[in-house]
């Protein structure tokens, strides 16, 4: 029974009621988890009011959150947790490619696609090709690595915000990398966007003053047999918000140049007008442990 | 931009991001959670599968949330973070009564009761008595203070969590004391029960082998002009639970005894058969600041 003025015998007995959790990491988890949310309550003296709020607030993210919306990742980036997590465990072989952050729009699959495929089932952007290969660390090609590739339209939607508008599968491509392990496909060049503002997570950003832009990025996620996937994105250089991304999420090699490219027998051989702007990159795998 | 392997710049960027909320409360706050969040997440090295998982999890907590209710609550209680913000903002002038969490079952206002009224509205439990004063810190009577009360009927419900099987407002009354400062009430011994536990919290409490039991207690709230309302419970003397209690609220001051009692003029009085079991309190409130 507590009796204790600073509510350290209830976090005592709150950290003692965890000890017989069977799974040793859970245990881990939910003792840290405990620890720092009852020293951020005792440092702030939260008081009843504010968790109220904080109790409505996480309520509504998670009434917010649909078959189609992932509120609480979109609370999770904003306050650079995503991010956290994906840098602790980034992958960080020399020259390997830096991971970030994968996004609440992530959430159905992919079409399989040739390459060569244009993405953009819309059309109206501004049309470019992205190509490189996929390699191991050292250089090797890998054959057969599959490449998961999602973007905003032109006008900064994903397919799954607009269903009735964009066609499903709009700006989503699953590639298998060539016996030379490379990719490349059409779409148009990717635009600034604002997270989704109408949530709560929207009303924290108002609240602190933030606006909710990302620069312009490609998502990624490259996977190949004996290899450590990378989740990633590329940024499109020299655009808005590079310094500023809502969610914390650019790392500099990243940041790839969109080349405008007058060459008309590569236009023709990847089917676009010239000249044509493109982004060339390699996606470089960490060899599994 | 990132570029750091530990992710201190993540949680540097994120920290600055939040220096432009014009409430200087707000920005402490969110300062304060982005710095232990992202600590537990270091410390603990988070991984990306255990942070899908803790999405998931906070999602389907804010999905079991209804009108009737409130599994955020439930997991603010289990975790002892209710009870952690009560204590630190708990009343503590010398003899006032200590609070303890207001718990999930609070979402209906009260039906206002007459002094005497049995809130038991099915019947079946052990009948009993309820009566106090409620006084101001010094023992002054506090005429016209305002006895929210609810409880759990005899098998362990609150009226919201059976519509259909319960009377709307059964175990619950609003009561205002006599010129004296006196409140009684008639109902049925509250026994013991299980925290809901078909939701996330319940598979929380599984994984961490916990038992879901709250000992037997009432719940009040207590206002009067001119003093801070205290949130509180009281508890059913020798009952089971009272040292592990699910949501760590039990303080030994609320253990009360419900006295079996042999007064057949007191039982005429209150209008219950004699003999019978009879709660004797009183609410003592601290003046405002």
């Amino acid at each position: 029974m507590t009796t204790d003025a600073t509510g350290t015998g209830v976090t005592e007995q709150a950290l003692a009621s965890l000890q017989g959790a069977a799974d040793p990491r859970l245990r881990e988890l939910l003792t840290g988890l405990v620890r720092h949310l009852h020293a951020f309550a005792r440092e702030t003296r939260l008081t009843q009011q504010e968790w109220e709020r904080a109790i409505a607030f996480l309520t509504a993210t998670g009434q917010a959150c649909t078959d189609t919306r992932q509120e609480f990742i979109l609370l999770s980036d904003v306050l650079g947790l995503s991010m956290l997590v994906e840098t602790v465990h980034g992958h960080r072989a020399p020259g390997a490619t830096e991971s970030t952050v994968l996004g609440p729009f992530h959430m159905t699959e992919s079409p399989v696609r040739a390459l060569g495929d244009d993405i953009d089932l819309v059309g109206g952007g501004e049309p470019c090709v992205v190509s490189g290969r996929v390699r191991s660390e050292g250089g090797t090609p890998l054959p057969g690595a599959v490449v998961d590739v999602w973007q905003a339209d032109d006008k900064g939607y994903y397919d799954v915000q607009q269903p009735g508008v964009q066609p499903a599968g709009n700006g989503r491509g699953l590639f298998t990398a060539d016996s030379e392990g490379r990719f490349w496909f059409r779409t148009c060049v990717p635009a600034p966007y604002p997270i989704p503002t109408d949530g709560p997570v929207g009303g924290l950003l108002r609240a602190t003053g933030r606006h909710p832009y990302r620069p312009a990025h490609i998502h990624f996620i490259a996977t190949a047999e004996g290899h450590a996937p990378v989740t990633t994105h590329i940024f499109v250089a020299g655009g808005d918000y590079l310094d500023s991304d809502a969610v914390f999420a650019v790392k500099e090699s990243l940041v790839q140049d969109f080349a405008e490219t007058d060459d008309p027998p590569l236009a023709r051989e990847f089917g676009v007008a010239n000249p044509f702007r493109h982004a060339r990159f390699d996606l470089v795998l960490e060899r599994a442990a």
